[in-house]
């Protein structure tokens, strides 16, 4: 028997979901990046530091991704802006479903830009699609780095890569070499702009804060 | 219809390769232990420092898992261990089947212990047994104090806890409360072992050590 192309392609429940995410925000006009990383990386002190210098710029929500606990929206919401945890029960990334409703709840028409904060995974969320503008993948120092080469995919698909913790590089207190990282991260992706910062003193954030309000600006 | 109790659970294809690799492993009378952690926490040079202090007295084989590369394993070799590389290709954690293989690739006779370092992800391989006998969970204090909350079905199952990357908490170049990871991993596991070490500068690595010599010998 020939086979029929159908001539579309049959979307899985996730990326059904993703398109809808997509629409809603397309409709609204507004930004949505999806944070991925390794546990313990510091996406939640970026995102508190970014809402908290950019305060009177940029209005900012939240969904918070979490296996247990609602640790991160309550650092979020401690900055004012809104925050919806989501609890993976177990799961090893957010998906679009579970976005979608968190969308719901989240005052949309009211902010400039919407941050996913995915579960703590280098690996599984870079394979599900949250109807996001683009990923932003974070990498903290003290992690080496060998992440590109060992863990390619994110990396491969990210918009921005946040080399994090780079106060931990002074007094050579980790082992770290960023031209290394540059090199590798630019292999797997021609177009990732690249900013090495550390939340928690400010330095380098001024580079990913231009990027930012660049992408609100340009909509 | 009523039901009809078969009396016997249904393994699941890596339940059926996990109780190959336990019956491997008990004949020839060698501990194994599946290492588990978030990327970057410090598996590799954790193995490497154990393998090169304990070289006189113990005899050390590793299968190193990841999604790419043979970085780990040409790590572990270049001190003389034997060690079996296997690559996900994209998969989140090990399968028992993997490591069936693998194990039968290693010199299994002529070792003393098996150490299988897991994929980089503190969720996934938590949920698939390998045959092993027991986890050890490893986390990097540039990590955070709030992890085993966040993530607690590996301090759950693990016999022990590896606080790694210790040297960085002088000068406090890290916000990292060891007292509040003890009392969530303990609230979580009774009887689960907790050495704080750096593996980087030695400190802790003895009682360890002490800890790993008492299993090999108490078989």
């Amino acid at each position: 028997m020939d086979k029929i192309d159908v001539g579309r392609k049959i979307l899985s429940a996730n990326e059904i979901f993703a398109l809808k995410n997509r629409q809603l925000l397309a409709r609204s006009g507004k930004p949505c990046f999806n944070l991925i990383s390794s546990p313990g990386s510091g996406k939640t002190t970026l995102l508190v530091r970014t809402i908290t210098d950019l305060k009177d710029a940029l209005r900012v929500g939240v969904i918070e991704g979490d296996l247990q606990t609602d640790i991160d929206a309550e650092r979020i919401r401690a900055t004012k802006a809104p925050a919806i945890q989501i609890n993976t029960e177990g799961a090893c990334h957010l998906s679009a479903a579970q976005v979608n409703q968190a969308l719901a709840k989240l005052p949309v028409e009211g902010l400039d830009v919407v941050f996913i904060e995915n579960v703590g995974n280098l690996v599984c969320p870079s394979a599900f699609e949250l109807g996001e503008d683009g990923k932003i993948v974070v990498l903290s120092v003290a992690e080496g780095d060998d992440k590109p080469v060992k863990y390619p995919a994110i990396f491969a698909k990210s918009k921005v890569l946040l080399v994090n913790k780079i106060d931990l590089l002074e007094g050579a207190r980790v082992d770290f070499d960023l031209d290394r990282v540059r090199a590798d991260a630019r292999r797997l992706n021609k177009t990732i702009e690249i900013f090495p910062v550390s939340a928690k003193t400010g330095e380098g954030m001024q580079n990913w804060y231009d990027w930012l309000t660049g992408q609100i600006r340009s909509r």
